[in-house]
């Protein structure tokens, strides 16, 4: 069986256990904090982030959560998720990045750092400018979002795909920590609540960080 | 015909290149300076990065580095860069993820701002401090791609992939920067040397930003 190394609050671990989900692959998940630069986790992999997911009976080791994803597409086919022509994988990858990369960097990553790593690692008061930034800069990914939703049912077009699961996994830790704030926002608060009420969203909903509580309204389903 | 929005120190644009040309696939080059932050740009790609490829006749418009690579190696058969089993793929891609997200945060953004944003744009002096930082993460990229080619004729195997092109990317835009010391490398400066004398890496050792020059060893393909 798989086994996953990540942390509850890891925004590609959440991705790709929502593919796995979606796919019905097997897997157990095994704690990993990035933060504490565990030797042994460094040797499996030299950049020491998560996800790295492993196989110990078939000797294999994945690493990066885009590769990962794009291995089980390939090998596993139920629920493709990177599917239709050239051109609209190329629209699923487009939006991947955007959530992974630009989101990620705008939203989620400083969210971490200031409700996350400041009170569990540091020991330091959150900067509450760097809070109201990300906070600003999640507003415009959810009018682009919105934008989205008004023109296709799904981020990338006519069904779900793994822009979804991205966009859905950066949103939920961002939602988790407090950055969101739904109202205007009622596409994308549309679309990511059909997300909630999704078996393979269950897990995430029902998890706690240990030392950081979710607002009220992150797993309700009905919010 | 594929028209390419780019500058010259890209190092994303870079490896898009280096993989069309390698596949014969044409384009021109259209200047684009993100920093600029051209409306026009921010309409075709909302996140304002290059490269983004468009072909006019067939009204596509591609964006993100990786979702055009991935895109140009499914449907142009020439020289596959991301092929064999799925495990040798996701290594590929683990690769190819390094480069783009850990070398270029650790090192290639760092120069680029000291010695090219800072200079063109913002019209200050770099900051030595950041630039000894930049140089000696490169070192220690160095260090993984001297290991690598001990055990491997090409990073990812033991044919040339899309880990080459996004390594090479990477480094010649760091070389140019004055940010690559080889010395003590000569895995990684035998395996670069090679790719300096492609035909698809001449065109870029050709070229220069205006306002920065590159060292003298940086378009000698005997250094």
């Amino acid at each position: 069986m798989w086994r996953l190394y990540q942390f509850p609050l890891c925004p590609f671990s959440r991705k790709l256990r929502l593919l796995m989900s979606e796919k019905s692959i097997r897997f157990s998940l095994e704690r990993e904090n990035p933060w504490e630069m565990r030797d042994e986790f460094f040797l499996m992999n030299p950049t020491g982030r998560t996800p790295v997911i492993q196989h110990a009976e078939k000797d294999i080791v994945l690493i990066d959560s885009r590769a990962i994803c794009e291995y089980f597409e390939e090998t596993v086919g139920k629920n493709p998720m990177i599917n239709g022509t050239a051109a609209r994988r190329a629209e699923i990858r487009r939006l991947v990045a955007l959530f992974d990369e630009n989101f990620y960097g705008d939203v989620t990553a400083p969210l971490l750092m200031e409700r996350m790593t400041k009170r569990i690692v540091l020991r330091e008061a959150p900067d509450s400018r760097n809070l109201r930034a990300a906070m600003r800069l999640a507003d415009e990914h959810l009018d682009y979002i919105d934008y989205l939703i008004d023109n296709r049912p799904w981020l990338a077009g006519s069904t779900m795909s793994l822009a979804d699961l991205a966009a859905a996994a950066q949103l939920s830790v961002a939602d988790y920590l407090g950055g969101i704030n739904w109202s205007g926002h009622e596409q994308a608060r549309g679309w990511y609540s059909t997300f909630k009420s999704r078996p393979s969203f269950q897990p995430l909903l029902a998890e706690r960080m240990e030392g950081v509580q979710p607002p009220k309204h992150y797993s309700d389903i009905n919010a």
